[in-house]
C-alpha cells in the first residue's frame, strides 16, 4: 500500500521501519522537525519530503498521522486528500472524532499499543495494534495494514480506547513512577541499584497469570499498622512519597475488602 | 548444616527445598498451623516434629525463624537454643534486634528478597539473599549457608535493609495494585486483560535499564491537561482512583522538574 506519514517521532520512526518491512511503500513524509525529519527520509531514500499539509497532488491510499496528541486536531484542520484516501492517527487518547474536520477523508485509527524509544528495536509481531474506522470498507482496509505488521491486531473504539489509555497510565506511566522512587530509596541507603529486580519481575509475572488484587502482599493489605508507620516515619524527608504511602496503602485496604466480600 | 525452621509458610517452605537441594539437614520444623506444619514435615521425612521452642535438647547450629513479622518478637521471647547456636530470622522488616531477647543465641538475619507463593517453583539461585549478624563468626557462618543456595549473597544491616523493606513496597507492592487497577478498568470496558502486557513488559525492562525518572511518559509528564482532566472525569466513579491519579500524576510532574534541574 502507499503510505504518506505525517509525523516524524519514535511512533513514526518505528511504524516506517515495520511497514517497508511488510513491503508497503512509504511515498511521503511530512513533520515540522527539521531534525527528525531529515532523520526518518535517511532511512526512506524513496519517500518525498512534503512541504505542506495539502496531499490532494499525492498518489497515496492511507495517511497515518504520528504526531503529539495535542498536534492532531491542528494538523487535521490543515490535511488535504484526495476523495477516499484513508486518513488515520495513532493516539491511543485521542478520538477518532479529532479528524472530522478533514474533508472527504475515510476516517480511522491505526494505534500501536507500546512504547517507543527511537533507537531501541521493537519487534512489532508483539505489539498490539488497535484499529477503527468509519465504515467497514475503511475498516478493511488498516485491519490488512495491521495484520501484516502485527500478529495482535484488534478492533476498538474510541471508546474503549480510551479506557484502555486510562489502564495504561496506571499499568505502564504510574508503574515507572513507582520504580523511579524505589530506586531513589535505594540509592539513598547506597544499596545496589538492581537489586529488587527479581522480585519486580515476579511481581509482574504474578500479576499477569492472576487478578492483581487476590494476590496483594505487603504491609498494607496485612493491616501490619507497626510497619506502616515506621515506613511513614521513613519518608519523612519526602512528603509527596509519604502521601502516595497513604493513598495507595488506602486503596490496598479498600480493594482487599472489596475482593473478599465478592 | 543442621537446621531448625520455626515456622512452616511460604518462606520457610521454599528454604527448606532449596537448603535441602543443597544438602543441608533440616532436623526440626515448629510451627503453630497444624496444616502447614503438616504439609512442611511431608515434604521433610526426616525432621522431627516440634511441639515447643524449648530447642535446648536438640542438636542445631542453625535456627531459621521464618514466621509472619509480627509474630517474630513473641517467638523470640519463647525461643530457647543451646549456647552459641544461630538463631536468624527471614524478615525485611524487622531489626535483627528483635531476637535480642533470645538468651545465648548468635544474633542474624537471612531474608530471602523475593515474593513467595506455596505451590509455584522458585529457582533460589537468582534469588537475592541478604544476611546480616551480631559478629563477624556469625556473619560467616551465614553467608556460607546463603551462598550454598543463592548467588546473590550481600551483607546489609538492619538501617538499609529497612529502606530497602521500603523501596520494596513502592516496586512491588504498590506496583501490583495498580496492575490490579489497571485490570479493573480494562475489564468495564470489556476489553482483553492481556492486552497492556507487552506495554507493561517493555515498561518494567526500560525502567531496569534506565533511571526511571529520566524515561518518565504518559500526560503527566507531558503536562497535557486536557488528558489529565479527561482521564479524571472518567474514575468518577472510582473516588479513590481519582485520588490516586491526581496524587501520582503530580508527583511524577515534581519529579520531572527534580531531574530536569540536577
Amino acid at each position: 500500500m502507499k503510505i504518506a506519514l505525517i509525523g516524524a517521532g519514535n511512533v513514526a520512526w518505528h511504524l516506517s521501519k515495520a511497514l517497508k518491512a511488510a513491503n508497503h511503500q512509504i511515498v511521503a513524509v511530512y513533520s515540522r522537525s527539521e531534525a527528525s525529519r531529515k532523520e526518518l527520509l535517511n532511512q526512506l531514500p524513496l519517500a518525498k519530503e512534503l512541504h505542506s499539509l495539502n496531499l490532494t497532488e499525492l498518489e497515496v491510499e492511507l495517511v497515518l498521522i504520528a504526531v503529539p496528541d495535542a498536534a492532531i486536531a491542528t494538523v487535521a484542520t490543515q490535511l488535504q486528500v484526495k476523495s477516499g484516501t484513508v486518513v488515520a492517527h495513532t493516539s491511543g487518547s485521542q478520538p477518532m472524532a479529532v479528524l472530522e474536520s478533514i474533508p472527504n477523508a475515510s476516517l480511522g485509527v491505526f494505534y500501536p499499543l507500546q512504547t517507543f524509544s527511537k533507537h531501541k528495536p521493537v519487534d512489532f509481531k508483539e505489539v498490539p495494534l488497535l484499529v477503527e474506522a468509519q465504515n467497514i470498507k475503511t475498516l478493511e482496509r488498516l485491519r490488512l495494514v495491521a495484520q501484516s505488521i502485527s500478529q495482535k491486531v484488534e478492533e476498538v473504539n474510541s471508546t474503549a480506547r480510551k479506557q484502555l489509555h486510562l489502564a495504561a497510565v496506571f499499568a505502564c506511566n504510574f508503574t515507572n513512577h513507582l520504580l523511579g522512587i524505589s530506586r531513589e530509596l535505594l540509592q539513598e541507603a547506597d544499596l545496589p541499584e538492581g537489586l529488587l529486580q527479581p522480585l519486580i519481575q515476579e511481581t509482574v509475572a504474578k500479576a499477569a497469570q492472576h487478578d492483581p488484587f487476590t494476590v496483594q502482599t505487603g504491609p498494607a493489605v496485612r493491616h501490619d499498622n507497626n510497619v506502616l508507620e515506621e515506613h511513614l516515619q521513613a519518608l519523612q524527608s519526602h512528603p509527596t512519597y509519604q502521601l502516595l504511602y497513604q493513598q495507595l496503602s488506602r486503596s490496598i485496604q479498600d480493594k482487599t475488602i472489596d475482593a473478599r466480600n465478592k
